[in-house]
């Protein structure tokens, strides 16, 4: 019965990919470990760009910066 | 200072209901470890049904399906 | 399938006593929001009192302060 | 490449105070572990104050009280 | 830059399949979300089994039951 | 009583330097939110590099190579 938490920022996943994550994360456990796929717990958090820092700064203005 | 995080889907837990959980785990920690009741922390995550995977699904598919 | 995570300082709690907050915390789910106990899954963690700190000092310096 | 998680009750941090919790966490890393700061994460997650309690009542309950 | 925390018992994952786990849950993020594989961060817990519950018993004494 | 959790790779980081982690995230979160630092806790997680991984690959692994 392992847990998978994954940390995304909220930026648009779909349900549809949301469960594609938590199929494959269910498939690698049991692919690498042999983990019963039925106890296998997968949680998806999605964490707003202002809440979420690189570098010291925050997504919401990194994206706000011009690409180079 | 025990730290207790509860993590439940996102289904319609009242505030009563929370207060219990919360109440609870506090009680708990302080029955079985003597911790000091007025510093334990307790977090309760409720996580949508889609971002909530078990058996490689997500709760909201698994709930959509006919029960046998 | 709620998933509680507890977390202590690491000082002494016996197989016992984690398997009573086991079934505390599993039951305490069950009586608040009926939720089934065979698939709720709680986790212990017990952390090194140099890592854990609280009012800016560890629980390491703090245990060895003279009690007033 | 360090990962720093903050969680605080809801009430009220804005965007600035937010992203100086960024700086802050980052530069920390680097001051005392010389962490590339270019990598450390942080992410602030925001709890409802029903959803937080300390000494067996939620905050909800406890700011309702009156102050002695 | 996702983050992926996989949780685990403590039943001697070796090196190698730690290593899988890790590349298999960046190449999840990077096909379903097109994440830069070169910022995901893994990390795994691995959790002993006195400290792991489920059913309301630690996966110890679940083990130590005779299969029926 | 915010709570900040650190994790870092498990490379020697002293009591000396956790002692300012807890001290510098504690002063953080009373200058920039007025946070009570009598009621903050910190914890930080140290994990095994081969536990740790980053762009595919564990930070043993990274380690390992020869720096360009």
């Amino acid at each position: 019965m392992p847990m998978v938490n994954i940390k995304i920022t909220k930026t648009g996943a779909t349900a549809e990919q949301k469960a594609e994550l938590i199929k494959g994360a269910t498939e690698l456990l049991q692919r690498v470990l042999n983990k019963n796929p039925a106890t296998t717990i997968v949680i998806i958090e999605e964490v707003e760009t202002d809440n979420w820092g690189v570098g010291g700064e925050s997504i919401t203005v990194r994206n706000a910066k011009p690409k180079p």
